[in-house]
């Protein structure tokens, strides 16, 4: 039997409840059942060491909250006093201090609990440190979600080429970014459209700043830098610069050339950066769409390319589930 | 301490030892000294308990002999005394009855040793029951270079997405195939232009056969249909069309219409096929070049694309290492 707690119950956390809801048999054979005994958001919470109805919950939480109590104190005092084997954080992500998901971070990994977050502000602040604190406490910190959404780049670049010697990643980290400098380069529109409508499309955000200068970039990059070449960054030690000022000229000129231009985060030897660029036409990260995309470059392989949706309710759940099973299989 | 055995000293075989030579210092910590301990190819053999020096079983493979002594017996007689915890198998694919390999994998596998082989013969010829020995001796049976060198589909698909309810897997499996159709829809050649370019650039075969009328490509399918979908067909199960009979004309007319002819292998709940099929240009699986790639669609990830160079010496070398990580992790 393992226990798990959600912290954080919007739309990621919703949708890994749904995956738990429907976990299939032969994962229950395989590593025992999964138990959901602890969840909230930022206001109220449900918490049963007996086991709750994932369930039940979302249908609580669409009737606007996820559980009958209110949070006593601070959520990370409420973790504090809660039993259970795995936390999974995926409270929004707060890159001033790590935000109330550092806190509860914190807590798990200091109690010897597993961990498996989407959240980018600890692990792009204090990612040695959080590292270090499970290694002491011999529990398991994992985060394939917080770069990517579905792409699994984690587990290929961390786990599977573990006995490589990669010597670069670069890619696609944003869909928002690439949606837009998609439909400038292939409609022609100006960027302030193809911005409206990525905000239409649900792609971007009312206040688009945190994808569109480059932030969300900088801070995956951030991450596997830390995760991948064992560095100690901080989202602010990446070089950024952002889309909102590629010119309709500059992206016709790269068509001119048989090039489009992507905003492309990379980590290198010496490299850590978040910048637009040229690629050409038909290179794997000529993509389009939303999708997020990553190439590994090591010395043995030579370049291993991996792509996904970056971001969605069940997809960035599926990255959870993922992590979930390096972890169980790792018991 | 994990004693390691070669069989087969091709391309495939050298570049592993010389990835062994190259262990990393950091490697070497977390899991303890790999030690090669014997290897041998048709004609001869090496074995030493205290350990031997891949360099030098380069240097002697290169001046004629892997080894000073004749194989006596057959090959399966000798791996049968020799003492050891992981046996690399990669001699030729034969997909007849399997080949040496077949006897190579039972001698292992019924011993209680691990197995890591890029062989396609037993692999698309009696799956089930080599995994079934695998388990009951508790044994791992790992086989990330059989499809596609050093593109990680195994792992991502039976390792990361073990959660997941994969739907199909589609791609580009052959390396050779592709250069062809890319370099007859790019640059207009003929097949048999196209075909002789690529025995001269060492990408085919002098009897291409194996390649270019698909069987190498059907290996794949059955092999993923077995692994991933966990069904018991044979490479002659695979629904099969080569690309020897695609014409300059369909190739043109995919062209015009914004399309490329691209020879895709398919599992899904009721396919098993590899046949030319029409791709728009723009995606992932309208790639040219040699490299292999494949679209993994599931539940709740929805698809996840995985490309990489899909043969090579140290390409197929680094699919042996990461299934080589895997054994030792789970120890």
């Amino acid at each position: 039997m393992t226990d798990i707690v959600i912290a954080g119950f919007g739309t990621v956390g919703q949708g890994f409840a749904e995956v738990l809801a429907h976990t299939s048999p032969g994962l229950r054979e395989q590593f025992g059942p999964l138990r959901l005994v602890g969840a909230f958001d930022s206001r109220s919470y449900a918490y049963d060491t007996n086991g709750l109805d994932p369930v039940a919950l979302l249908e609580s939480k669409a009737a606007g909250r996820v559980g009958k109590r209110d949070i006593p104190g601070t959520s990370r005092e409420l973790l504090d006093e809660m039993d259970y084997d795995i936390l999974v954080e995926v409270t929004p992500t707060d890159i001033g201090d790590g935000g109330s998901g550092m806190g509860h971070i914190l807590s798990a990994l200091g109690a010897g609990r597993h961990v498996i977050t989407c959240n980018k502000g600890p692990l792009s602040l204090r990612f040695q440190e959080l590292e270090g604190l499970a290694t002491r406490r011999g529990a398991m910190l994992r985060f394939e979600g917080s770069v990517g959404g579905a792409m699994p780049i984690i587990h290929v670049a961390k786990d599977i080429m573990a006995g490589e010697d990669i010597t670069s990643i670069k890619g696609i980290l944003n869909g928002t970014c690439n949606f837009i400098l998609h439909r400038m380069g292939n409609e022609g529109l100006p960027f302030q459209q193809a911005l409206r409508e990525a905000q239409q499309l649900g792609y971007a955000e009312a206040d688009p700043t945190y994808d569109i200068e480059g932030v969300d970039s900088a801070c995956k990059v951030a991450i596997l830098s830390n995760a991948i070449f064992g560095r100690d960054v901080t989202v602010h030690d990446v070089m950024r610069v952002g889309i909102s000022s590629v010119t309709d000229e500059a992206i016709a000129l790269a068509r001119e050339q048989g090039q489009v231009l992507r905003l492309i985060g990379e980590v290198g030897q010496s490299r850590l950066e978040v910048a637009p660029r040229l690629v050409p036409i038909g290179h794997p990260l000529a993509i389009g769409g939303t999708l997020n995309i990553a190439q590994i470059d090591a010395k043995f392989s030579g370049p291993i390319t991996v792509a996904g949706r970056g971001a969605g309710r069940m997809e960035t759940a599926s990255a959870i589930l993922s992590d979930l099973m390096t972890i169980l299989r790792a018991q």
